[in-house]
């Protein structure tokens, strides 16, 4: 008899999440009810805004409940159905969980095509990071032809489409990633003008020879001393979309903030943050437009795929915030 | 023989200004070139931005030069002109410098009705702290009727006028204030609906119970620690416009940033720097809604003039920083 192994939140983690926050147990296979329907999971999306959904207090999605199963996104086949819109076989996508087994009314999921693209993709660059860069960038960061765009976290899933869809739009990209490796894959696979590596020890220096005319757009995925330093490069007018602060989601005290904030004023900036869920909207042309890219061959997307099942999950999280990924981290199961 | 007195930067300040930063000596009267006409000044504005025109390095205008006339705005009456459009006699306003007499070709220049304010008014509420209340409140801050409005320094000439326009759109309005003195002005006088003491010593509390909704527009004076208050009390979708920063513009080391930053990403705020320049294709809008609403009795406005002559500036604009004046500072010439 095949069993469903869950993920269940049991604690709150204090700094970087344990094993043992976690339950992680063999249940019975659910069997879906009248307008539901069962996905066998394959990939799971580690994402670092994992790190605040399990964290107490006001986020900007309600926190995952002790006892709950781990909340993430997710791709895998329909192997049973009471939907009408779903049968056995179709490829999807969507919240499902860490599990192997998850029940669906098809809330927040949606049907992909594996002959466009390998399932995992669909959590990655053609799915919610893909969106995340699409949104951020286009929508708050507004790049035009000629001006520099600077992301942080460039190698990762965000952050490597961020700079890609800059150059599109005839931006100049310039990424902050760590260690040489890294940087590398970002300007020789990505296609990235200039790519900074943000524990060479020379950042501000690093960063002021890369974005000579300074720096127009500056997509946040860190905040720390990465913000500090960039802070001091921006020019006139430029925007900030904040999508992520990852330096700070493991701090078990408070952190400090920019200490060059005053740029905001003293350059009238624009810094908003935001989730992709605020652009609902627009989600259908998001995807038109990414999976186009991507078929011209426009879109690079690399998924660090890691295998160890839903055991492995709490160390696979954690090389999110130690920079131990590259590219779109997703646990196969 | 009349001479002119005149105010000149002599070095930079290093904190708080200090007499002897300046020069201030008799100087032969100036007399108007061509196109050019002169102006007897009457009041100087002293403004909280001052501080930044005299600091060395990038700001949002070039700093004022080591021997030049110590740059402000200021109000007065034309006494020679050989330029067209002014003849002597004129009530005037415009950026002339804190001195006796000024020559001007009309930039930055601008003639005003004594018959519907007094010439000090209109280098306060019906000058240019009152278009950056106007812009900064209804382009950035967009208030909506029934939404909670907070603006910090809310009895000075900015924050003033913020609160007021604010209950003219139907939103909310909440002061931060320094002294139970300036508390009562803000909701007696001005007619605010509530007024936080921040020398209290509970502004989080204080700020809580008076904002009961939260707060969706926190127009943005002083930073520091008020600036963390109100981030942990912003509502989803707040916006920040951010006019000063006053708490640190005399800090001779870094100022923290906000700890509470990461509000911006969790509440998708939008936080957005500005000076009244950046409106000006709309200032003949701002003027003329400022010009209508004073005249209804809508918007209530009060100068704090202080007397002393052009030698007592350096005196006179500390008490901007140290919370020393109650409305519109300025000094009569």
């Amino acid at each position: 008899m095949t069993m469903n192994r869950v993920v269940r939140l049991k604690s709150r983690p204090v700094g970087m999440v344990k094993r043992d926050d976690f339950e992680i147990a063999d249940e019975p296979l659910p069997e879906p009810g009248e307008g539901e329907f069962r996905v066998k999971v394959e990939y799971v999306s580690l994402d670092p805004a994992m790190r605040g959904w399990i964290s107490p207090g006001k986020s900007y999605v309600p926190p995952v409940e002790l006892g709950a199963v781990m909340r993430s996104f997710a791709a895998g086949i329909v192997d049973q159905s009471n939907h009408p819109d779903y049968k056995p076989g179709d490829a999807v996508a969507g919240m499902l969980g860490v599990q192997h087994y998850a029940l669906s009314k098809g809330e927040r999921c949606f049907k992909v095509d594996p002959s466009k693209a390998p399932l995992e993709r669909w959590i990655g660059g053609l799915g919610m990071p893909g969106q995340t860069a699409y949104f951020g960038l286009l929508e708050i960061g507004t790049p035009q032809p000629g001006e520099t765009v600077v992301v942080s976290a460039a190698s990762g899933a965000v952050g490597s489409l961020v700079g890609q869809i800059a150059r599109i739009k005839g931006a100049r990209a310039v990424g902050i990633a760590g260690g040489p490796e890294k940087c590398r894959y970002v300007v020789e696979e990505l296609g990235f003008d200039a790519c900074v590596d943000y524990k060479g020890g020379n950042l501000a220096e690093e960063l002021k020879a890369a974005c000579p005319d300074g720096i127009d757009v500056y997509f946040e995925n860190v905040g720390g001393e990465i913000l500090d330093a960039v802070l001091a490069r921006m020019n006139m007018f430029g925007r900030i979309p904040v999508c992520g602060l990852i330096s700070a989601y493991n701090s078990t005290e408070p952190v400090p903030g920019p200490v060059n904030f005053r740029s905001i004023l003293v350059n009238r900036l624009t810094v908003r943050g935001f989730i992709v869920f605020d652009f609902q909207d627009k989600m259908a042309e998001a995807n038109e437009k990414l999976g186009t890219w991507h078929a011209e061959g426009k879109l690079k997307m690399r998924e660090d795929v890691r295998e160890g099942g839903v055991d492995a999950f709490p160390d696979v999280l954690n090389l999110l915030y130690t920079g131990g990924n590259l590219g779109k981290l997703v646990l196969k199961l």
